[in-house]
């Protein structure tokens, strides 16, 4: 779980850092971020899911990983997230390839 | 319904010029991108959601109006549709409003 | 001046049409990006230059448009102006060309 | 050929704008922009073919446009042109195919 | 040799792993991904060049490495590469000279 | 101070291969760079300030690492360098987050 837990640490770090900076705008950012994934006419799931389908199509690891943790927790099956994987490299081409590679090897430490 | 069927025609128009030259790879990517929505481990609506995210935060107009009508068709309703766009301008950033502009315009066509 | 309007109105009217939208997310976003160029430690001028090379470097036209107007408004001078967008072409590269000649057509109109 | 002689107008035009002014910056750009896709070590048909993928994926219409006249010129088949963008939608994804459309119809115009 | 078996073994484990997963959409994305390449109006060698400057200016640093070790293999010569990365740094833009680095260094261990 | 070492040495030590290799372009492209940041009608401080942020949208942690130094050397305070921050997250999203964590930390060892 190594891994894992190295991203995690460093999320947790890094972002107590931002927050503890004297800046409004990092606040709202982050308050946003959070709340735009909650509940709403489309369930937390879906959402997550629509996140980390962007992260994956913009080729962020860290945010794929991020919404890999969450569609995890909240019920997406394996062959579900290779399905999401499939519209992130068919949208997004051979080069999310790499990044498929890594978010699975992420989703099978979990 | 001008623009709806300007863009429809213009589609099906150079889909048939693409699908008519002898090329393989046209013909094989056309239909993996087909078969790519289908039902499977996730529904169709839920798979056209994540064609519609993804291509908004990589800001295709046209892939946006393609999946926009999918939605539409499958039962998103307006509310979860403007949830789709939120996921989309939060990952995507700023840069994604003017997209957002045009893609409300064109599901309020529909 | 027909351009710099058709581009006004519009904005505006798709503006009118998510605000009136009875989605949260929007109206927190929109205000998080009016608040963001507020004078702060860096002055509205600085900030507004930041906006613009940042659009014109992921290519957005309209966001670009936007930003240039600010930044007209706020005293950059046309000498500036060209010294932005070298730096955007610099760092964007020869694909930033084609909007590289639609903002110095748009900074003209104004 | 209306579509043609409009592109080529406007970058003619604008092209001039960027040049006449006082800035040093995009005289060499343009400079070294003309140069790179000049017979070297690898021909300028290659170079061409190089320049029109790398502006596909990337998805600017107009680089594409551009690129497409100069493989056109030097000899490029349109069933190697077709190979180009089987390449440029294979790595850069079913987003590319929008731009693909347009693609085909430019050269046909020519 | 040791940073390119490293790759090498990543990708082709990982690889095993997506193809070894009930999963049709990958069996078939990869084997589009492998006929693009091959042989046609264009030569192999031509089309690997394709690849690399496509991967290059989209910078997807696994991407290069795999078409640079095609690249090599095809007989591409040292001087031609580098006449590869001006045109994709040309039309990418200074960011793409982080990954330049990269790719140099990575084509000198072959 | 490690990882600004690194950093250093191996940006010195790629960015000499490549200036040693007999290809124009690059001398050139380098050198346009360099230019490009000087002293002008804009001062240099504001041009680090947009090479700073257009490196951040675009998501290159290298680029971003330089302009961090070059701004931290031409007196650039922390708030301020939030304040730029604050502008590509807005503009980039929240994809552009685990780049802020990175950069903030980059940062912070100057």
């Amino acid at each position: 779980m190594n891994k894992v837990d190295e991203f995690r640490n460093y999320r947790t770090k890094m972002n107590q850092v931002i927050l503890e900076e004297d800046n409004l705008f990092f606040k709202r950012f982050f308050n946003l971020d959070t709340k735009a994934y909650e509940e709403g006419a489309l369930d937390a799931k879906t959402k997550e899911m629509l996140g980390l389908v962007s992260s994956l199509v913009l080729r962020c690891d860290d945010c794929v990983k991020y919404h890999i943790e969450k569609c995890h927790e909240l019920g997406v099956t394996r062959t579900q997230f290779f399905e999401i994987l499939s519209i992130g490299n068919l949208v997004g081409g051979s080069i999310v390839i790499p990044h498929t590679r890594r978010a699975i090897e992420y989703w099978d430490l979990l």
